[in-house]
């Protein structure tokens, strides 16, 4: 497993790190392009939050972990500043989206905004400290937590007290984001906070009968069969395992490291296309049709979280299974997300076959992230392994 | 083409309709199930506003253009008993989805509720003449003209001033629904609607340079650079054609009944896949990568509606090439939508390939609806065609 760690780093270096420092930066007025074509063309200059906040976070993350680069801190700060400037409504909640001269064009309706914000100041403070990175992320955090049990607030569309059913996406960012967050919030409330949302994740999200974790539950958390009680995004769960690793082995808890272990080899083989390959982006626990026409779609993060949790379950107990399944799904995501012809950053949507359906490189839900966030994870986690 | 009307005709009455009238019917609660497997198992009992009014519209119409059959007028009146009770907020807007007893699930953000509502009281008003009727129709059909400009209401996600964009779909609806509610309203209002979206279809959506119609344009009726401006639905300008044909053959326009003919050609040589067959979905007038990650799926209603466009253009002047993207048209459904193996109502979602994607007959947003009003319509149009 050890020879992956150079590959990955230098897929990560060489190619995919390149492809956005090279096409995404708008040094005009800041922030970054996401919607770039395969040859890295520009087919869209709006700014989504999430997207210009996970960017600014990733390259404040290699300069952290891979090398004090000024230019990567300087594209950090490209997308710090614009953020800061013209990232918030009055309330301190954060749009979804701006145009590329900054003015908002779509309301702060989805809190994905305000988790990615708070994670990326969280970490451009550690690497250039200032008190104003620090607050923007502590107070972004705090109100995500008040705003938590109901996210969307009045954009919700759920009649009152009908079927408000909690999703899995809050509690698992959650549990990577608190973390992410300890040098500002202190391990006493990392701990505080990441306990309880352990227990949903674990406990109420994870469904013993069929072992596996359920995309949204009752708010008694009992499950609900309907379209949305009844819906598997095996990527989700999977990815959600290799945060809650990470808690385990802050919390020296081996049983909850075993315990997601356990969920997350599940979670892979019910996911698995046994006929093309690729795990399934949605499934219906029960069988039945699901609502997302692009259920069967094989999505580049998708794969690259499993190979997050793949490397780090081999890195904690080298169990052979992790090794096995980490070949394929390495196999298959180089042989289908990776663009041979043209290089860079990699595809992110593919059919069911596996052939690619959109041929972008980012968009409106795809940026710089998922792909360098896990060429990096795995090339750092499978360094440490003897062999 | 002649031949095809009893093709049409036997399909509506010994596979179609049957299908619903033995699966469908809630005879417990009231309204229709529409979540049905291929087998018309039920897998989901929520209920969904625009398909109980669409499945009371049918059997309204049913009961009025092929056969005087009590049990069509009683499966039309188990819908509409179910929407009077249950189907409303204090307002009269109409809710998106209600459980299986009645209770509201989602909140009325969703303004095709009400014209499908609209709709269905209408044609059951012209079938079983009650003022009660008469007023649901009516008093809906006004809060839709008055809701127009800002459909989403409270629901609306976009930031005020920025970028409002104007959607096809209402005035395409309009185009239909006025037509149908004439009995009600009168010939004069009508047309005064009618003139009106005729002018909004034909000369803000339709974009003259490309030949293609526009699923959203600025307020201010302009071509807008950005995934939603970029965005064609060929099966929504396919079927608006056949709409805005009615309306110029009621108005003896022929110089408006060519046009929209020409443009209907134009949309469908351009959504063809000459790779697959089959119209796609979605497509981006720059032919950049559209949002929509189920873009190229073959969906049953864009090649049923264009059916129905083909149909009603060879009825009028026996165009050849009606004639010829007919047989293409039909060759491809019936091959692809049809179900072979179990009879009964027509598959939904198809991938690029032209397989079953989903198999299911009905759910969330397939019901009782385009399947038989298309069989109905090219049954009826091409009866009175010469051969």
């Amino acid at each position: 497993m050890k020879k992956y760690a150079e590959i990955y780093g230098n897929e990560l270096l060489n190619e995919v790190i390149p492809f956005w420092e090279k096409y995404s930066l708008d040094k005009e007025y800041g922030g970054y392009f996401t919607c770039l074509t395969e040859k890295g063309e520009i087919y869209d200059t709006d700014k989504f939050i999430w997207l210009q906040a996970r960017q600014t976070w990733l390259f404040s993350l290699l300069y952290q972990l891979v090398q004090k680069k000024e230019s990567w801190k300087k594209i950090a700060l490209l997308g710090a500043d614009f953020l800061k400037k013209y990232g918030r409504d009055t309330n301190g909640d954060w749009y979804f989206s701006l145009n590329q001269q900054g003015q908002p064009l779509v309301q702060p309706y989805n809190i994905f905004s305000d988790c990615f914000a708070a994670m990326a100041f969280g970490k451009l403070n550690e690497i250039d400290p200032k008190s104003e990175y620090a607050e923007i992320a502590k107070s972004t955090f705090e109100n995500i937590l008040r705003r938590q049990n109901n996210p969307k607030g009045k954009y919700n569309k759920v009649y009152p007290k009908s079927r408000n059913l909690q999703n899995f996406a809050l509690p698992m960012i959650l549990c990577n984001l608190s973390l992410e967050l300890e040098p500002l919030l202190g391990s006493e409330r990392v701990s505080e906070v990441t306990d309880s949302v352990i227990d949903l994740v674990m406990n109420t999200f994870y469904d013993k009968k069929s072992g596996l974790v359920l995309e949204n539950v009752s708010a008694q958390g009992e499950f609900v069969d309907n379209f949305e009680g009844r819906l598997l995004n095996p990527g989700h769960a999977i990815e959600a395992m290799w945060f809650i690793m990470n808690l385990g082995i802050r919390k020296n808890d081996s049983e909850l490291v075993e315990k997601a272990e356990k969920i997350m080899f599940q979670q892979l083989d019910h996911g698995w296309d046994e006929k093309y390959g690729g795990i399934f982006y949605f499934m219906d626990i029960k069988g039945h049709p699901p609502q997302q026409l692009e259920h069967d779609q094989k999505l580049w993060w998708v794969h690259l979280e499993t190979l997050v949790a793949l490397a780090k379950i081999y890195a904690y107990n080298q169990n052979p299974k992790a090794a096995e399944w980490f070949k394929i799904v390495h196999d298959y995501s180089w042989n289908h997300f990776r663009d041979k012809a043209n290089g860079g950053e990699w595809y992110g949507y593919l059919n069911r076959q596996g052939e690619v359906s959109l041929n972008l490189k980012g968009g409106k839900w795809k940026g710089c992230f998922h792909v360098p966030r896990a060429l990096l994870e795995v090339w750092k986690t499978l360094e440490k392994t003897e062999r």
